[in-house]
């Protein structure tokens, strides 16, 4: 089954707002077994919606559009596609009422306008909104190409995403003439690039059965497996995939769903009741900044210090003035002692600790631009580690701060930290 | 002058990557003057992608296409553009030798299907690519609506940009029929709403020759004016609109040009050879993690102290265990004390402090979630202050951090910090 997506406003062709929606409906009709054979944007012009849904229901036989549904004069959408199926628009009594009543709850005089957003081509289904005054709607209709869909939904995010889910896509999973259910599963993984995981999981599963989608998202690249089989046996064939991959993958693997490195560390330190300080330099305060994300970090994140000058690593965390003088700031000394000294600070289980150049400034030829330095200090042992980074200075941050993480993970479970692959270029 | 934008890729239509090249694009076609009737996404299928180029023509004189321009055989917007114009492909042999001169300098032999990326439908004018081995195209074509002009650019977001101000947009600017200039000046604000700021600069402009664009990325919304003349007279509008706007958005306003509070901050410290010391709670480093994003902040940034716990807050930062009784970690006067701890223990110029609930847990009554309070302790006085902030966690922090920089930023205007003014909702 082939589908689109049309996206309507002036805010997303003038380049004000970046269009999401799209990216995320795509995502989720692809999961149900759509092959999305296009996405348009238009502005708020009556002819030009005209166009889009005409010329999109020339590739697809459901259309999902968001926006145009709003009370004011330039919301279109409606009115646009009664025209376009030849029917008259019908106020719906119910859902004029909840909007009134939606008015009256916030003790304001309803404007008149707003009963717009009640008005529907007769014979539509109405998809309720339960976050907003706008319900959607599904229209068949007739045209030269066949009879078609249009999925019309609020272009408000929260709101489409919630009435995406309740109500578009068990219904188009429906409309699919084989009986096939679809069940997804995704892995978080790090430290190993798209083309190189391709190769990894390549021939491991049944490509009539299964898709696999890779979303790389700096730092972390996300692999998701979609099974379809008929209903009954599903189930055990998304648990196969899941078994084959999970051993494919192993230790690239960190996490799996919709987790990122941090609240995975944070999952794995609140179970074990350990604790957590940081010594910054390069990263400046960005390996605080992802583990305080988490709620509930308090619970094991005692203190984190950047110590962004020689004389902060000194005085504050104690690293010693030989030191520094010998072996420079950026050295896995230095690191090992900000460790230890953070740790000490502050009584926590582990101390971790990162000094390096993030440039654009700053490299010489022993230690260019992107050389960076880690330690981790706990009871299980002390690692250091130096690293040859590359890229501008939000990505060497970045990557400082992913590869620290991905650290007390693994001594967490127990394995050296300085096996932690980085990234390969 | 009406132009349409095209981006091609599977990995756009399935949802794996965000088109953000075709927002970019929009966005720089409005400041020269152009009407974006259209943006256009499809997948990497021959017959999708030249019905997409057919019916893009429909409603513009100019298409701009991103993608499909790599050496696999995936890559078909050339030859597809070929045979909608009905023009052979050539070999370019200026771009073919630099192709084989780029593999050469780093000493890899050229796989032949490189050389497809040298090939280029008859008549066609090439657009260099400096960054890259795709170059793109210009081509004219006669369709049923008239004469057309395809614009052809590699899909990688650095080489598209270079080439688009390098060479597209000189074109496109030549293009336009009538005598206009265009010329355009961004402001950044903070502490103001978009609809506050659309109402405060209403009637500042005359709507005729000048259009403004509002672009919300929290923290900060842009207003971006542009102001199209004669050439002889483009600047001295420019000029007058921007006085106008400036006067009219006062201290809302903290920057211009593509800048950011940090940004500004750096610049400041870095004129006044002043230096800043920062105490965090509930921004939990994030305030050192934007600040060290600046190239050259160590010159000015001297430590950070993250105390997420009680204990760090008293033996790192010296806030007294009595303070932290009476008033609760969450307290001004936990603030000021901590504030004054980091700059004591560092020496800098300014000590900046934030504790508060960012949530989702930890409220109470009394200081429910969003409960933020900021000081700064420094030579020009003590300052402290408790916001009511809202909104989930990640929300919370980047908004008191923002808060937090536009402190300092006041201080060194020697104005009173706490005059700042909250996002208003």
């Amino acid at each position: 089954m082939r589908a689109a997506i049309l996206s309507t406003g002036d805010e997303l062709t003038t380049g004000r707002t970046l269009d999401t929606n799209a990216h995320y409906i795509a995502d989720q009709l692809l999961a149900i077994g759509y092959d999305v054979t296009g996405m348009l944007v238009v502005g708020d012009y009556s002819d030009r919606i005209e166009w889009a849904w005409r010329r999109l229901f020339e590739i697809a036989d459901i259309v999902v559009g968001t926006g145009g549904l709003g009370p004011t004069a330039d919301d279109l959408t409606t009115e646009t596609l009664a025209r376009l199926a030849a029917r008259p628009l019908r106020c719906d009594a119910d859902v004029a009422a909840n909007i009134r009543r939606l008015f009256e709850s916030i003790g304001r005089r309803m404007p008149e306008n707003n009963l717009k957003q009640a008005m529907f081509p007769e014979g539509a289904d109405i998809i309720p909104n339960p976050l907003g005054t706008a319900p959607g709607f599904r229209l068949h209709i007739e045209t030269g190409n066949g009879a078609r869909t249009a999925i019309v939904l609020p272009g408000v995010p929260r709101e489409m995403k919630q009435m995406l889910s309740a109500d578009v896509l068990p219904w188009m999973r429906a409309q699919r003439r084989d009986n096939f259910e679809y069940r997804s599963h995704t892995f978080q993984t790090f430290g190993i690039s798209e083309s190189a995981l391709d190769e990894l999981v390549a021939g491991v599963l049944d490509p009539s059965t299964t898709r696999l989608a890779f979303r790389a998202a700096f730092p972390q690249i996300s692999v998701r497996v979609t099974v379809h089989a008929a209903p009954a046996e599903v189930e055990e064939r998304l648990a196969d995939a899941v078994t084959r991959l999970r051993e494919r993958l192993g230790p690239h693997c960190y996490g799996e769903g919709l987790t990122d490195m941090e609240t995975e560390v944070g999952k794995l330190l609140a179970a074990s009741g350990h604790t957590l300080a940081v010594a910054e330099s390069c990263t400046g305060g960005l390996i605080g900044h992802r583990l305080t994300d988490v709620p509930g970090s308090s619970r094991y994140l005692l203190a984190d210090v950047v110590a962004y000058s020689n004389a902060a690593k000194r005085e504050v965390l104690g690293v010693g003035t030989e030191t520094l003088e010998r072996h420079g700031a950026v050295s896995r000394e230095v690191a090992e002692e900000m460790a230890a000294g953070v740790r000490r600070l502050s009584g926590a289980t582990f101390g971790l600790a990162t000094t390096g150049i993030a440039g654009p400034d700053g490299g010489t030829p022993d230690k260019p631009v992107g050389t960076v330095c880690l330690a981790l200090d706990g009871d299980g042992g002390h690692f250091s580690h130096r690293y040859q980074l590359w890229g501008s200075r939000d990505w060497v941050k970045l990557l400082t701060s992913q590869i620290a993480l991905d650290w007390v993970r693994r001594a967490e479970l127990g394995a050296d930290p300085t096996a932690a692959e980085i990234l390969r270029k």
